[in-house]
């Protein structure tokens, strides 16, 4: 990975919107513009130097990992020291909001000396970093399409073992034991195994429920690797599905595929979503689609883009989001089909090509 | 669970210190005061009402799972439609600083009607949920007790797979597939095994590096059981460890026990870390002892206190936390020992009851 070509373009951003300089603390930006993997970070930035505060924990990890920024191991508050090196270095910083608590921030300022404490420390308005990671550069998507590629192998060698009778659990251990061996670092969520009527449950945890002789079975995961995290989901049917399922399962398919079609530079994330959303009204099936279509990914398993209703976003080359729409009937079932895919120069490339046709197993 | 009884200990504090009401969002926080576990919500609480705000893809999982609130599924924002219930259900409302982004914060301010905003808002001066949840009820300590025994019997199936040879990621592979073979949710934090020279990483993660025929392999690891996290650390011998390793572990060990021996109600957190650190003073390893003795630990991993020198805060009894000293000579080994601790009414209970006599594989 190339952080100092990310910083440069860090930088870039920074003196357009005239901020001088600026305190990072979200671990996946940290690890984004310097490498640095650890727990604990505090990344300053000005228009020459960047520095990164750690902790005793980390002093040989720091070394071996961090690019483009100078490590200072902290004696008592990373952050703390953070801020003194700013002070010393800036006559102003800028701090990310969406990544700060309130108290953090109360401590940054306490860390100031009295003169300067007031109006020192600004919030971005723009979050540069979270835009700037939005468009994955060639490191990255290639990083993501090795993730997503060992999300379609664990898929593939998790199918055999979805048999009714089996706890939803055990289906879940296997699938991680096949993404450990495979090489995943972790797994990007909790692993969704919902089978029968919990597959209306669109976040439904494995749980020690077997599977059953008939119904759908929504196998939604991701692995890390590398950092990077995939996403995909599939539902599959148990037994052969009867009249309802299949409609339903089709319109799914249906309105996943438009979706899908949909992206490509210039088009917005909310005519994305209402490329799903309006193939799910024509089935009558709107009403039980009661989430959005997808997010982008990368670092982090949520990302931006959002891909709602709405959203006015557009969709640039580099990006990376899930298109996930899915329906939801209460103690019946549930039904979702998920892709990875990659927004090109001129259209997209799904990450997740694994058949999405209706498997009877 | 008794959500009822925590709401009513909350309610407590909150009019001893003048909250007339409270916003909260931290999902741990959630779980701990109504039971649901979904991804979004904002859980609002005055004198004489609790109300859950989520979303859309919470409809069934928020009404199985609630207790103790009535739930709101929000149109739009779980956040901002809690706000304005706030707004009209109280004349100020306090919120946790320090699970509280700078940018939720405006969010909130920005959800309220122009003639209250100001003010309506105001931080927590006591962060009241981590305090009451820093002493966990009979049912917590039950669940603790069982998370932390799912690990002991995790280690002791690990153990005869640590082998020279095999991969450290494969290690730790086998390991997360008996955690979820016996039931546990997920792992509480990223496996750590660390073999080698690679052991003087506090925060080894597992990679593809072979176990080396002779030495250390710390092995750092927790479950997640119905929500509680377990964590525990052993470090194992492969071969015959020379002089220096053997004085070394025994440092570690006597450090440890020494801390563990320490805990009981009124003596507090620095004392503990005291403990474990002048043992290691006295034998001249203080230096390579670069983190704090421990920590809480609960529906999350790291939760308070904080065991570390100087830390005034008194254990008292249902307290459950971790210690874990180690020591880490640079590119040479290191050693950590860890065990799960709760505060009992006169002294302590080790949830961790496994050998710690250095083990020779």
């Amino acid at each position: 990975m190339n952080e100092a070509l990310r910083l440069r373009a860090l930088r870039k951003s920074m003196a357009a919107q005239q901020v001088e300089a600026l305190l990072l603390t979200h671990l996946p930006d940290v690890r984004y513009l310097c490498g640095f993997t650890g727990s604990n970070a505090a990344l300053a930035i000005t228009a020459s130097k960047s520095v990164l505060f750690t902790d005793g924990r980390y002093i040989a990890q720091a070394k071996a990992e961090t690019r483009a920024a100078r490590v200072v191991i902290a004696k008592q508050s990373a952050l703390k020291e953070a801020c003194t090196f700013l002070e010393s270095a800036a006559k102003a910083s800028a701090f990310d909001p969406e990544n700060t608590t309130v108290a953090q921030l109360t401590a940054m300022r306490a860390a100031l000396t009295g003169k300067r404490r007031r109006g020192f420390f600004a919030p971005l308005d723009q979050p540069l970093v979270a835009n700037q990671r939005m468009v994955k550069d060639a490191d990255e998507l290639k990083a993501m399409a090795k993730a997503a590629d060992l999300g379609n192998r664990i898929f593939l060698a998790t199918l055999p073992h979805i048999q009714s009778g089996v706890p939803e659990s055990e289906v879940a251990a296997g699938l991680e034991f096949f993404a450990r061996s495979m090489g995943a670092e972790a797994m990007s969520f909790e692993t969704i195994i919902a089978s029968g009527p919990r597959s209306s449950l669109p976040h439904g945890r494995a749980t020690s429920r077997k599977l059953p002789r008939k119904g759908f079975v929504t196998l939604d995961f991701g692995v890390i690797l590398n950092g990077y995290c995939s996403d995909m989901t599939r539902t599959v049917h148990l037994g052969k599905p009867g009249a309802q399922e299949r409609r339903s399962y089709d319109a799914v398919l249906a309105a996943q595929e438009a979706a899908v079609a949909a992206v490509r530079p210039g088009v917005t994330c909310g005519q994305v979503d209402e490329a799903a959303r309006s193939i799910l009204r024509d089935a009558g099936l709107a009403k039980y689609f009661t989430h959005s279509t997808g997010h982008g990914v990368g670092l982090e398993i949520h990302e931006n883009p959002r891909v709602a209703a709405g959203q006015t976003l557009e969709l640039k080359p580099g990006m990376v989001i899930t298109i996930e729409p899915g329906i939801y009937l209460a103690e019946k079932f549930g039904i979702r089909i998920e892709d990875m895919v990659a927004v090109t120069d001129r259209g997209h490339k799904v990450l997740t090509p694994v058949s999405k046709a209706l498997i009877e197993l």
